[in-house]
């Protein structure tokens, strides 16, 4: 825990204070690793407007918690019971409580119970708003993230070859990025031939021919913090029809490059890309969003979806992942790392975009 | 999905009907698992008392969900407000509904609301029963997740040394692993020296010093089912008090294989472990509950604790990890995992209980 983390405590305080909320559980632990900068499988903090956080554990992580933590208040879990006696004693002073949208029925339900006289407000807007604009170590961080999936990315095209199958790059995905001593921020999805048309599609024995594409989709973890990225790469001779595709995606996909600025609400910038693939009569075949934030989460808010209204600000985060995906033929989706800087966007992610390996 | 699955949803259509339930609603990734062999990242089985289930699912997974599922029928999600009024219209039947636990808060309140007349009751008790039983199969697919971690675990002994770091150690997990085509069910726990004590201890920098011990848990992953084992393992000679605390967990662990039986209560196995540690003085200093489930998950119900009362049947898989750790001295874990059979339990963890390595 050092001084940021106080800072973004106080912040989380100043937004209490304007959201008119006299205290916040914090249950998730990329919550509470945000707020404190401490990773634990079981905690809470719990945030009053004024005064000293409270964080409590259970015995497996006193140790840790007293040696690392600062400026917060360091108790031990009492069994179930005792515990909701203990914050609704607390909660006599508490209007308005904030619970996380990720918490669960079985968590939440006992806590409405004691505490019954307050108003119960989600959270999950407010922080996702605090997290959402990164410090200069978050953007130092997920650079490095980026980096290292840069790298990793250029071992992969080094081994994969025709004749493979997408467990088999799944396999070897795994010993490179263990290699490095890199963990991933998702699954990858690995989607050889026609398979790059189902978007979330899972390896199987799939082998990639020759005279093929290849659709990868991977991140890694930097210091706590995801990158991502996505290349739709082909062995041999690109066809016609996956070099027309493979044009329409990086024009979308550069053109939101060219839009991003800060004041700029995320729709529109959805709306650059869905026009360039619409122009081309292809609209219907990129059903998903264009990109969402990236952080200590591989998905964060805000995301240049349709209905998201959040206003651009230097220090977000923002993939800009425009694809298309024809049933049965071919599907392409180039997906690149984005900060939102003072004048425009820098593009975090290094790998070329079109890559054509012999097979 | 195949006639075990049908099988199950039978089941808990069974105990449904005895519940006084009429819909289930199951938006768990891994109870989706369970009950229809799909893994999907985004989808809700709806099973009423009688009839097909229904399963929800996005446009990413509708071709697969065609493709794999039998005897339930495929909806695609609407918008949400469209989905809440679907559920509503189906809702007039039901005067019960159970949700998981485990469902978010920012899930379950817009359900409840929709369904304001409709009582709602956890179904996470009830499933974890119907889960806690593991069928033949599910039990082959542990016993070679059980297998396979038994053999990273020896080739980690052939590549772990004095000198290295955890954090070494770690990458050396990571590439072993992932050259055997496995992940891991949990991050491996390597706690080199006196971390033994910290009984969930992160790797960090600390080096495996020459006539010190290594505290390694971890468990892979096999056809979705995990594994799970703990060894403490010497490197040089063992002192004596490292060799008197490993004899009484030893002792502890075997204890547990001839006590474990159908008919006995999970918190009466609890208390054989802790009768024996605690007849040598060290009962405060194995403050964790000796066991726990594991299947699709690393950790299900029942567990081997306190207060866990429920009776062992056949097919229940349970681990047996007793412990002791001394503040600032050593720290010793010892854990199998177990198969509840007809008549006792068979032990699925081949590696050797006393390991001692030259250093």
């Amino acid at each position: 825990m050092n001084q940021e983390h106080l800072n973004r405590i106080q912040r989380l305080q100043g937004a209490m204070e304007e959201a008119g909320l006299d205290a916040v559980f914090l249950y998730s632990a990329v919550n509470r690793l945000y707020f404190t900068g401490l990773k634990t499988s079981n905690g809470l903090l719990l945030v009053e407007r004024q005064g000293k956080p409270v964080f409590y554990t259970d015995f497996r992580y006193l140790e840790v918690a007293h040696r690392v933590l600062k400026g917060v208040e360091i108790r031990k879990f009492k069994t179930a019971a005792d515990q909701l006696a203990d914050y609704a004693k607390m909660a006599s002073a508490w209007k308005t409580i904030g619970y996380e949208g990720s918490l669960t029925v079985a968590q939440f339900l006992p806590l409405q119970e004691a505490m019954v006289h307050a108003k119960w407000t989600s959270v999950t807007t407010l922080i996702a708003s605090l997290r959402g604009v990164k410090s200069a170590s978050e953007l130092d961080a997920i650079r490095r993230s980026a980096m290292a999936n840069d790298a990793l990315f250029k071992d992969l095209m080094e081994a994969f070859k025709p004749g493979m199958s997408e467990l088999d790059m799944l396999r070897i995905f795994r010993m490179k990025e263990a290699a490095r001593g890199l963990t991933e921020s998702f699954d990858p999805i690995l989607c050889a031939g026609v398979n790059a048309v189902e978007c979330h599609h899972q390896p199987d024995n799939t082998v990639l021919k020759p005279n093929s594409e290849l659709l990868i989709d991977m991140g890694v973890v930097v210091d706590d913090y995801c990158s991502d990225m996505t290349r739709t790469v082909f062995f041999g001779t690109p066809t016609p029809r996956f070099r027309e595709i493979h044009n329409i995606v990086l024009e979308a996909n550069r053109a939101v490059v060219e839009a991003v600025k800060p004041g700029m609400r995320c729709c529109d910038i959805d709306v650059v890309a869905r026009k360039i693939i619409g122009s081309y009569g292809y609209g219907d075949y990129f059903d998903h969003g264009l990109g969402h934030s990236v952080g200590l989460e591989i998905h964060e808010m805000p995301s240049f979806s349709r209905t998201c209204e959040t206003i651009l600000q230097p220090g977000m985060v923002i993939t800009d992942e425009p694809g298309i995906y024809l049933p049965g033929e071919v599907g392409v989706r180039i997906e690149d790392l984005l900060i939102v800087t003072e004048t425009g966007c820098e593009v975090i992610s290094h790998t070329p975009h079109e890559i054509v390996l012999p097979c």
